[in-house]
């Protein structure tokens, strides 16, 4: 046990729901036998917040609680914060993969930009900390993560076994169905499926107009080799995500067609 | 003069330092004979917002001033929120354009991924609006536009009179120098290059904890073929983005190696 404690590795895991979801939960009870496991996730829930970062206003850290035997802290932050504060003021090092997830909701498609969920995960990467997103289509706070959790102990075992490139990132995303339904994991490309957003507009009791965002999905992309199609067809999607965000194609054309 | 009106190009300009801020005056000014520009902008400054859109709050439209003759509301969202707005609710169709900027500070290397002012481009990338992004490499409310001014109309032009990909994204940033030690335009990859970040720790009144993010900007990448470089070389840098994060090289090594 003392030798297992000495080569353990570190495993940071956060979310974008706040630690009182019951989906980082999850994660921690698949992954607590890989490792020595810290949480440190927000304090109030974050959907949506991408990859922000708290600039403004000064951050809080506080020592919370979450499955038994297991660090755990809340950040006033943003996921993205979250990473930052936890390799500089809690585990004064990189630990060896981050985690971010059971998001509440799926992380497919064009969502992985938007997700804070996904944007911890990324930060992680940028940091040279290989990492993995994993969220489950269903909104639900009652969701049945049971599936994912067999799931997500056998893929980080295999990025924990292997030799992972330190910028290694992967966002994986667990249809909503029970495990004896799963056909299986598939390797994928970010299908551009996206929501198309409409602003209800309502009064308030001061007659001024304010707007909620509402939107539908809808994917525009008819591939088979898309995560979108994959979940739709019951397996699970895993999408190697990188941060080189540069069109090396359009870079191409355009030195040969734009002078200036 | 009413012909020009009836095939002006309708240009949709936003930003992240809010509708205060002399950079988008400075955009405004630079293209504003370009076509009909309208600008939907934060009220408040939103640097690092990221991706970020706002879910759990209502938002605001308010009828606002920038520039004799050019139309101006500022929305209480985010970046990203303008430019969903300002297309559903200001608009009500899709700009030719989308601009955004100019930003005070350097939007290159990495912090694309972090900038309000490219998620908004990004956004309206997504939503097949062409779109570029500009910064310049000065934080300074006093910044000197006048170089960024001219260079910002030529790629406009050159965006307008070709015909641009519907997914089009330009992240440009100018180095904070007069025009005439411009050396010229350079088409670029995104440097690996980012903050190295650290954060102070203060006791509030209280005797509690408070963390401030602070960081110094460290450059990883030797090329000579990214913004970095030509941003530190007298060159403007224009980086062309996409927004399919899939990796692909990864995922093609992850499907002979990995099985579950």
């Amino acid at each position: 046990m003392s030798e297992k404690n000495i080569t353990q590795p570190i495993i940071l895991v956060t979310n974008d729901d706040s630690i009182a979801a019951p989906g980082i939960k999850a994660l921690v009870e698949a992954v607590k036998d890989l490792g020595r496991v810290v949480v440190v996730a927000p304090d109030k829930p974050q959907s949506g917040m991408g990859h922000a970062i708290t600039i403004g206003h000064p951050l809080r850290l506080q020592k919370s609680f979450i499955v038994e035997g297991v660090e755990a802290y809340t950040c006033s932050g943003t996921p993205v914060d979250c990473v930052k504060l936890a390799v500089d003021k809690i585990l004064h090092r990189k630990p060896d993969i981050c985690l971010s997830g059971i998001n509440h909701g799926a992380n497919h498609s064009i969502n992985v930009i938007y997700s804070g969920t996904m944007s911890a995960a990324m930060e992680a990467a940028i940091e040279s900390i290989p990492s993995a997103g994993f969220s489950l289509l269903d909104y639900s706070m009652e969701a049945d993560f049971s599936a994912a959790k067999i799931y997500i102990k056998k893929i980080v075992e295999a990025m924990l076994s292997g030799k992972m490139d330190k910028h290694l990132l992967l966002n994986v995303n667990f249809p909503a169905i029970p495990e004896e339904l799963i056909k299986g994991v598939k390797f994928c490309r970010q299908a551009y499926a996206k929501y198309e957003e409409r602003f209800l507009e309502r009064k308030d009791p001061h007659d001024k107009t304010y707007y909620w965002l509402t939107g539908e999905f809808q994917n525009f992309d008819e591939g088979e080799d898309t995560d979108v199609w994959a979940l739709a067809n019951n397996y699970i999607s895993i999408v190697p995500v990188h941060f080189d965000l540069t069109d090396y194609k359009v870079k191409k054309e355009l030195e040969t067609t734009w002078k200036f």
